[in-house]
């Protein structure tokens, strides 16, 4: 077989390096966030940069058991007590682009709206404008806006302020904060969720679009550990007892 | 890389053989459970041994949305749409030895309980006494025994009432019985449940005890791809909404 | 929390139910393919639709430890002896649109295609012409066609006469069969693999274009359960040594 | 149904709170550590212990595509490019026991020796020397010595050290130093890996055992992030091919 190539992590007998940087100086002299940046960006982050990364890992950890990640791990911890693996997984399989991964379609659509006032010598606030026409238009939601709990998500406003804070806020914050001040005046009120302000900082400090997906599964993992950690520890094996409606066919009479 | 080595299945650019035989020739003369039984004992079934094969698979396949393995698999499905097989894998995931997966436990006891009397030169009854026994003096559960659902599991009858029409009860069937009836009389009636009487006709069809659990997974992934298609399919993303109670430590005042 | 609902199975304290079908009478007198065929179609199998059933999953069942799906669940279970459920959900994640699932994107094709045929009053090798040309045109794969090991594709051909001889073969084998040929004339030989030789199959018999996807990983996943067996039987855990070569940054010099 | 309870998160309309804490105030005053710290101990960390914490995590982080839980999400990533997270789930089923789980047993292997120690009124070493006679007499392997890979582990030496200087190495640390000086006497040089120093840290912090596995299942779901994002970037589907050999049934002749 030939051999898997790589350009993150190597070793030798005594040594490894992550992105040439050995893994004990990191481990002596930096937050996991930094190696977190360092596997993304090839480089060490600035202190403002680490600050948008802690936050961003620390608003993503946990929303409770009922958020759906939490509650598939749970659910397969309520009936596999043998792996703490197993369930953690579980939880992983529920992210996607409906539950904390919205992240990265918002970052494709700041991308591309980004470039294109860039390409049609716009402003950003235009873009948005026609960003939102064209959604309309197709009747296609707008990743990054709304949510089924929070009138005002507390994390997106946190995330821009420390955005602007540290320097660090630049065109993929303007166009996702235009959006919702326009979607506001022509549609409905529709606030930034964490999703999209996770999405709009990470376009900033030039993360690919798959981080908004990615960074929103580290942080989350944290949680699930401990949400699975908690129903080993304090519930039975199968105590859930989800309630069932049937509205299928009626049972036949006869063999 | 040394190869990996296998016994299971080779192939050159136009055949495949599984276990010898060629899978063209399965797929023309052959069941499903007739390739599963092959994989398992390297030789095609019986009729009679078919039938019991196809019967756990049918027995295994789905019990509704609420059993651990289907509600993980829908909540997967709640959060992430982009993959069949991401939802699929959660619902496996739950499968352990809590759900779907004491049949592999029970199969061990079996082994051990048969064993126990050839050894001793004891009855098959007088074995499963003293499994009895000593579960109870250590406060061990009995794997097989007891549903939370059903009081008489309709599917352990069927299947035990196959393996006496086709001659195959044997020892394993014999001993989970004499366990179920000496259980009733001296605690209280725990009526075998289907990982149990799967368990005794596996142990008698001469099956590994993994086997207890992986036919249940194979039945039951039948299940769970269309549990997770009507999810798909008649439900919206995030349509979930579990209730919660916090009962932790309370919000701090001050920053 | 609301009930959820389902059209599939139903239970009281001794009975299941299978779309209306006591659980007892698949067991008695049906196959695991009938009970599959049931869960989709809900209505159970003429003998040669259930032929055909049995040898799609027999087709899928095992290809080797080197299938992605197969070599995935070896190498959780290198790193996890505690799960069979992890490793199986490890391999049943390997199966997408480039492993194991490209028939779900071949139905869908072959259902544009012969939705194009009746709308547009042309023949099914007309509307096999027009997707050729419109995939050649926009530099598309063709889902269903070429296979990385088998030059002709062993367990297509025999879907295929199956399906004749059991009278089944409809508009869906047709137009797989015209795209296969005119593929041949106009580009280059292209055998149908075995996704495409389901897909064609099940369109004819009526399944949703999911199944193409959702057949296979049931089907895969009886070869997954003795694959991880035979890891864990046969292999030391941590057993596997993938060779890597490193072409990243180079290690830095001083701290 | 039952609400589900939780002692770790609680949220109303505009605010979350994680063990009490405000996720706005973690989010803007703390590090991504601290979080995971708060969520396992219910406090904030000491800077000693934060260090601690983003060393074990950094340390975690990733070893290269060869490792099993990388190989196995790399090859989840080459059948299935539909989601992310279902190649990162794979990754993590192959943690367990054998593969970065070691942990979880060295921490309850640790707790036992020091409990000795303290029920018998002996030392640290001679509970160690009493655990080593044990395991060398039942013939078991001590969770948390030795690497396939590394003849020193460098993250275990740099453990131990950023423990010593923030004063937290305690009787777990002491405890796993003195089994690997008597394993180096009496049997052979066996060093301790980083499973096992993080396991020795982690008792000394207070984590229960289940921690030696799930902060590495935290600090390596960061690398696999990275891992599966590099096979989706520089790889073709499909593009693995795992040598195999064959040792089972020859191919039958006839049909």
């Amino acid at each position: 077989m030939e051999p898997w190539r790589t350009a993150i992590t190597t070793h030798d007998e005594t040594h490894i390096w992550v992105k040439g940087y050995d893994v004990t100086r990191l481990m002596t002299h930096h937050t996991f966030s930094d190696t977190i940046f360092l596997l993304y960006k090839g480089r060490l982050p600035e202190p403002s940069e680490r600050r948008l990364i802690d936050a961003i890992l620390s608003a993503s950890a946990d929303h409770g058991p009922g958020s759906p990640s939490a509650a598939a791990a749970r659910l397969a911890a309520s009936g596999n007590r043998e792996s703490f693996s197993a369930a953690i997984a579980a939880g992983v399989l529920a992210i996607g682009d409906a539950h904390g991964g919205a992240g990265e379609a918002c970052m494709e659509m700041i991308a591309a709206g980004v470039e294109l006032a860039h390409r049609e010598s716009i402003s950003i606030s235009q873009a948005a404008g026609q960003v939102l026409t064209e959604a309309r238009t197709q009747g296609k939601r707008l990743p990054g806006l709304g949510h089924r709990t929070h009138s005002i998500d507390p994390r997106a406003e946190v995330l821009f302020e420390l955005a602007h804070q540290g320097g660090l806020a630049g065109e993929g914050v303007a166009f996702l904060q235009e959006l919702e001040e326009q979607t506001r005046q022509k549609i409905k009120p529709l606030p930034i969720n964490v999703d999209g302000a996770i999405a709009a900082v990470l376009f900033d400090l030039g993360f690919p679009p798959a981080a908004g997906k990615l960074l929103f599964i580290i942080g989350r993992v944290a949680g699930l550990t401990v949400e699975v950690l908690e129903e080993y520890t304090r519930e039975k094996p199968m105590r859930v007892k989800i309630p069932v409606v049937y509205d299928g066919p009626a049972p036949l009479d006869a063999e």
